[in-house]
């Protein structure tokens, strides 16, 4: 096991009817900035519950941000909050939603360019506007944890930051709100989570026993109930563990003491900055040919995941491992996502815009040896292709 | 899943050479109090460890915290603390000490009778000492909760509180501080955080799936390193293992969203302030026993228990029920602890001397369902005796 820190503020309120309890969670003196995303709150319920138990706090609205969040629109939100003197930002919605007030407290509160924040990693926070989260997309783990990805279309970049400054102080997750989801987001739902678990699980083996079974664990509920949630979307139980799955996925604690590869995140992050595929559909596309690319060098834990995981105890190690990656594929397929380059309209020529792009953000030494180069990148996109 | 609030912010420090680290956690303007208990720590180069890591702050030591931490030495120090001025205290140690300080960083704010914040609960705690901790002895989990017991012997009492004030700011969990405790302890940092999962996991089912699968994550990796960490006491990776087990058993994670029993540890507090019964011998003593009695009320949970975590999947669901029983019982025998009353030089007559003093404490509706009356503990002792 490697040393660690762990350390997570977020104080998590989870179940049905638990919007009314952000009324506890804020100053009664706030000056609130609601921030949400394309108004499908005000469809379900989740913006009146919101409303109501806001009380007579000042409240002013910020609504629009993207499915992936842009860098302009959350500057703009920034400047809102300082006109507006606000001190609390409440996000409600998806990962998107939160990771963009994440930005938005942090550049708020940010006298240099905001552009730093994004290309120097972080570290220049000094601090940030309190805020809070009502999740209604469960996937990306944001609403426990002290990252963000933000899209600068222009640029075609899209860039993670994170910084301790950005835990969200609190976080509602009501899976009751999550009924109503489209259901190409609960597919993503699904995804999404079970590749960060991959990311921080599917490396070498460090004698982390407990680590590993922690992420076996939510890698098993999710294989479980993931057809389930597709299946019966106001089925309370499936729900409410599809959406805890999430969170703990990328709270930080099955990520502790282990090696951390990264490199599909990285690699997909390209496709959606270049060619609007949703994250999780680029988790989809890249995760299964990352490790059969990598198998060699994956190979204790891919044993290990086959085993434990999905059952497969015949064969040889090669035979296991190749074996565990197609179940995930097609895990993933069955859950209705293109698992190819081609399942979205894409060519082989993206290949080469996509290499390019990673080599112009610095993605060229990724993964948990940091040997995935822009040559082993290309071999993934090739063995993703069809 | 029922509903449910998690809060954690103790930050853990975790891994060989991590004491150092206090340094950068404790203000350098602080007046420190270092608390601890008989002195291993003098044998073991913690205390120097720490001393250098301390380096120029003002340290007040106060030492001589029992293993079962009393209200007068408790009482004693809060005076202390007062008295110098302390601003912030470390607790070097287990669970006692760690406990300990807790109580001691309570009852220095405290203005009213101090033995209220056993008998009304932890409510009436407004705030505390800032307190962290060097864990020398992994078993019990305070290092990373808000909960404490403490024992006022003049009173035959072994009493409980928690507060969210209470939550340790850091916890520095290195594991070669293990490498010299003594053998009861480690059969004891076994045991321990193996009965605080099967009081959180063992109760019956309500839809958790992902909490019962990160609860057999841990009860796995306790069987399957327990036996290791007893023969293998320099084994860093073992000891790493079941260190980070103690923790996770009791830092809210996996009783969020669940019923939970306690019993077992109520009966057992009294096993221990009557008798002198290390903690974890009392649970030894009372869970198979517990489990036995209440056995068709936890019958779906306990044949849950048996395939998952004991691979056992022959025989009717009462036939695997016992066989899991068993295999606990064994479990803990082959560790070295007695589970039986008489295994400790008493007998019978000490039943109802416990059945009396669980009803002076009011623990007369024990239980996840809170029907272990004093009639059901009694039949429990009552299967522990032999």
């Amino acid at each position: 096991m490697n040393n660690f820190s762990f350390y997570n503020p977020t104080k998590i309120i989870f179940g049905e009817g638990q919007i009314a309890s952000i009324a506890k969670e804020i100053p009664v003196e706030a000056r609130v900035m609601l921030a949400y995303g394309g108004g499908s709150i005000k469809n379900n319920g989740v913006y009146d519950q919101v409303i109501d138990a806001l009380g007579e706090r000042i409240v002013c609205e910020f609504s629009g941000i993207e499915a992936n969040p842009e860098f302009d629109t959350l500057c703009r939100a920034a400047d809102a909050v300082n006109e507006h003197r606000i001190t609390f930002i409440l996000a409600v919605g998806g990962g998107s939603v939160i990771d963009g007030v994440k930005f938005i407290a942090a550049a708020a509160q940010y006298n240099g360019d905001r552009w730093d924040i994004l290309t120097k990693g972080g570290k220049v926070i000094q601090s940030a506007v309190p805020f809070g989260s009502v999740l209604t997309l469960p996937a990306t783990g944001s609403e426990m944890n002290s990252g963000s990805v933000v899209t600068r279309s222009a640029m075609k970049a899209k860039l993670p930051f994170g910084s301790p400054h950005v835990y969200p102080q609190f976080s509602v997750l009501d899976p009751v709100t999550t009924y109503s989801l489209p259901i190409r987001q609960v597919i993503n739902g699904v995804i999404d989570p079970f590749t960060h678990v991959m990311e921080q699980y599917l490396t070498y083996p460090v004698g982390a026993h407990l680590q590993d079974r922690l992420a076996e664990a939510i890698l098993k509920t999710l294989i479980e109930l993931g057809p389930e949630t597709l299946a019966q979307p106001k089925n309370y139980e499936v729900r409410a563990n599809v959406m805890w799955c999430a969170t703990m996925a990328l709270n930080g604690l099955i990520g502790s003491g282990v090696p951390q590869d990264w490199s599909t995140h990285m690699i997909g992050h390209e496709l959606t900055a270049l060619y609007g595929l949703d994250h999780a559909q680029t988790l989809a596309v890249v995760l299964p040919a990352n490790l059969r690319v990598r198998k060699a060098d994956k190979l204790p834990k891919l044993v290990q995941y086959a085993e434990r995981v999905w059952g497969i105890t015949e064969g040889s190690d090669e035979e296991r491992a190749e074996a565990a990656i197609t179940r995930t594929e097609e895990f993933f397929r069955n859950l209705g996502a293109g698992t190819r380059i081609e399942d979205y309209d894409l060519s082989a020529d993206v290949i080469d815009v996509i290499i390019k792009q990673l080599e112009s953000h610095g993605m060229v030494k990724l993964g948990e040896h940091r040997d995935v180069t822009p040559e082993v990148s290309r071999k993934i996109l090739e063995t993703a292709l069809r």
